[in-house]
C-alpha cells in the first residue's frame, strides 16, 4: 500500500481536468492528505494548505501523489524534476502516468539510493486472460459518459457510498489511476495489453453471490475517437445489469478534441445499451449523473428535471442532490435514505 | 528483418484455426518456407516437407517461425522446448505471440550463448501516441469480420494485389503477427497498450496524397466478447472510406466460445458502419468476402450470389473467385482485370 499522508501535486497545471487525480484525492481522502505542492504559474487549488517539498515532510507527509494527467500519460521534464526534489525531501512518489517512474534513470537511483519506493498504479496485473463473456453471477452497475473525465468515478463511488447506507454490500471497483489510488486496488484498464481489456475487467469484478453489488467505474466513452476501444471492451467485460450514463452539461467539445461536439444524451445511452446487450442481454439504464457544478441549485435542479422528462430516468448531481433517486430505481426494496454524501 | 527461408511451425496443433500464422507464411510467401515442423501427434499439413529443426538447417532454413496462436497467446512448455531444439540446431526464432521469446531465461541464454536472435513481432512501436480521429488525407480501406479468423487479412491482400494489377498504387497494412511476418512491417494492434488502439492504427495508415490506397487489415470483431474493444478502436483509426466484411459461413459459434452464434451478415455490416462514422462519416461498405473454401466451387458461387441478392453489395471469395466485383465497385474507373491471385 502507498503510505499517507499525502503530499497533492498540481504543478503548473492550469486546467481543472488535468488535476482530476489530485482532486480526487483531496476529495475523497481528505484526511489523508497534508496539503498541495503547486508552481506560481498555477491558478488551481485543492484548498489544502500550499506547501513545497521539505514543508510537506516535515508537516508528516510520506508520499507525493503526482495527480495530474494529460492524454498520453507522459512524465515530462518537469514532473522528473519536481519528483526528484520530492524524493530528496523523503517522499516516496506515487504516479498514474502511462509513462512509470522506474523506467526514469534517476528517479530510480534516487529512490533506491535513499530507500524510498516509486509506486507506478498504472502497472497491470500480471496474469490477466483474454475476456470470454461468459454470464457470471452478481450484481454489477458500470457507469458510462458522453466523454472523459465527466464525473464517473465519483458517480461511482457516491452509488458505492448510498447502497452501503442503504445496508446493501456493495463495492466500488476501480478501473482508473484515480479511483486506484483512492480504493487502494483496482485495475487501470487503458494501460493493460489491449487483447485483455475485458478480461481485465472479468477478473475486477468476478462473480459472486452474495447479493451485494459491483459497481464499476466506466472510462472513455463510446464516442471518444480516443478511448472508445477501451470503454467498449470495458462494458463488455462489465457485463453490467445496470448502467448510469454520465455528462457534464454545456461542455464545448470532446474532451481533448476542439470542434467535435458531445453526443446526444439519448443517443449515448442507446449506443452503450446496445453494445452491452452483447455479454448483458437484460441490461437497462437506471440513471444519468450530471456535474452540474457551474450552475446553481436550482439551475442544476432544473436541468435534471429536464434530463429526467425527456429520458424518462432518474437524474441527478451525485455531489450537489444526491443518488437517491438512482438508488431507488436500483433496488426500489431498500428504504432507508442516504444522505447527501459530498459537497 | 527476419532471415528467410523459414521452418513452419505446427507443433502439436489439431485445430487448422491456431496454425493460421504458418498457414498465411505458406499461402503468401511459399518460396521462403523449406518446410513444416510437427510433432506426430499432429493431423495438419501444409503440404510442406515435414523437417526436424536439424534437417531444416540442413536444407538451408534459417528462422523457425513460431506460426501458432491461441487466445491469450501464452509460450507454453512445449513451445519454449521445441524452440531451445530449434537455437541448438542454429535456427533463429520467431514468434507473434504476446508471451515475449526474450522473456524465457533459459531461450534468452541460449540465442545469446549461440549468437542467433528471438524475434518478438508483436512487441509494439514505442513511440505510440493517442489517437485523435482528426480527418486526414488519403483513401483507406478496412476489413472487418463477423468473428475472428474469417479470412480478413487473406482478403486485404488479395485487395492490395488486386489495386495494383490495376496499376493502382496500394500498400497493405498489417495488423496481426501473421500479417506483419508476411509483410515485414506492421503494427500487432492488439499488443499495444489499451489507451492507444486508435493512435497506433492512426500511425500505421498516416495521411496520404498520392491517390493510393491504405488496405489495413481488420481483427477481432465488434461481436466477438473477448477483443471487440481492439476492433472498435482498430475501425476508429483506420477512419475508413470503405469497408469490407468477411465472414466463414457454416461456423458453429463464434471463436473460442461455444454457444455463442454469429451475429447476422447485415446487422454486423451495419453496427461497423455506424461505429466508422464517428471519424468516417462518409464510411461505405464495397463488399463482403467469405471463405467458402469447405463449399464446391458451384456452392460457392450460389452462396455468394444470394447473398450479393440479400445485402445489395458485391460477393466473393477472395481465394476461390477473386476480388474483381469489389474493386469494380471500390474503383470503377479502373479498367484492367485483376486475376485471380491465389488457389
Amino acid at each position: 500500500m502507498i503510505p499517507a499522508p499525502f503530499l497533492l501535486y498540481l504543478g503548473h497545471s492550469a486546467d481543472p481536468l488535468a488535476i482530476k487525480t489530485s482532486r480526487g484525492m483531496a476529495m475523497f481522502r481528505r484526511e489523508d492528505c497534508v496539503g498541495e505542492f503547486r508552481h506560481d504559474d498555477c491558478p488551481l487549488t485543492l484548498g489544502l494548505p500550499r506547501l513545497n517539498m521539505k514543508e510537506a515532510a516535515a508537516a508528516g507527509a510520506r508520499t507525493l501523489i503526482l495527480g495530474i494527467a494529460g492524454a498520453g500519460g507522459k512524465l515530462g521534464p518537469d514532473l522528473i524534476e519536481d519528483s526528484a526534489t520530492a524524493l530528496e525531501a523523503g517522499l516516496h512518489v506515487a504516479s498514474g502516468l502511462h509513462q512509470r517512474l522506474r523506467d526514469d534513470p534517476r528517479l530510480a537511483a534516487l529512490a533506491q539510493q535513499r530507500g524510498l519506493e516509486l509506486f507506478d498504479v498504472r502497472d497491470p496485473p500480471a496474469d490477466l486472460a483474454v475476456g470470454k463473456g461468459e454470464r457470471r453471477p452478481g450484481n454489477r452497475l458500470l457507469t458510462v459518459g458522453t466523454d472523459c473525465s465527466v464525473g464517473k468515478m465519483v458517480t461511482t463511488i457516491a452509488l458505492t457510498e448510498g447502497l452501503r447506507q442503504r445496508g446493501i454490500r456493495a463495492d466500488f471497483r476501480a478501473t482508473g489511476q484515480t479511483g486506484i489510488l483512492i480504493a487502494g486496488e483496482g485495475v487501470a484498464v487503458d494501460a493493460v495489453v489491449a487483447d485483455f481489456i475485458s478480461g481485465a475487467i472479468e477478473q475486477l469484478a468476478p462473480a459472486r453471490s452474495d447479493d451485494g453489488w459491483d459497481l464499476i467505474e466506466g472510462q472513455g466513452s463510446l464516442f471518444h475517437p480516443s478511448f472508445a476501444g477501451v470503454s467498449l471492451g470495458l462494458l463488455h467485460g462489465a457485463q453490467p445489469d445496470a448502467l448510469v450514463l454520465c455528462d457534464e452539461p454545456g461542455r464545448p467539445h470532446m474532451r481533448g478534441i476542439p470542434g467535435r461536439a458531445l453526443p446526444d444524451l439519448a443517443e449515448c445511452l442507446e449506443a452503450n445499451l446496445a453494445a452491452a446487450r452483447l455479454t448483458s442481454p437484460d441490461v437497462e439504464a437506471v440513471g444519468i449523473c450530471v456535474n452540474a457544478s457551474r450552475l446553481d441549485a436550482l439551475a442544476a435542479r432544473r436541468l435534471c428535471d429536464s434530463i429526467e422528462d425527456r429520458l424518462g430516468l432518474p437524474c441527478t448531481d451525485p455531489v450537489a442532490l444526491g443518488v437517491d433517486a438512482i438508488l431507488d430505481k436500483l433496488c426500489p426494496e431498500s428504504s432507508t435514505r442516504s444522505t447527501i454524501a459530498f459537497r
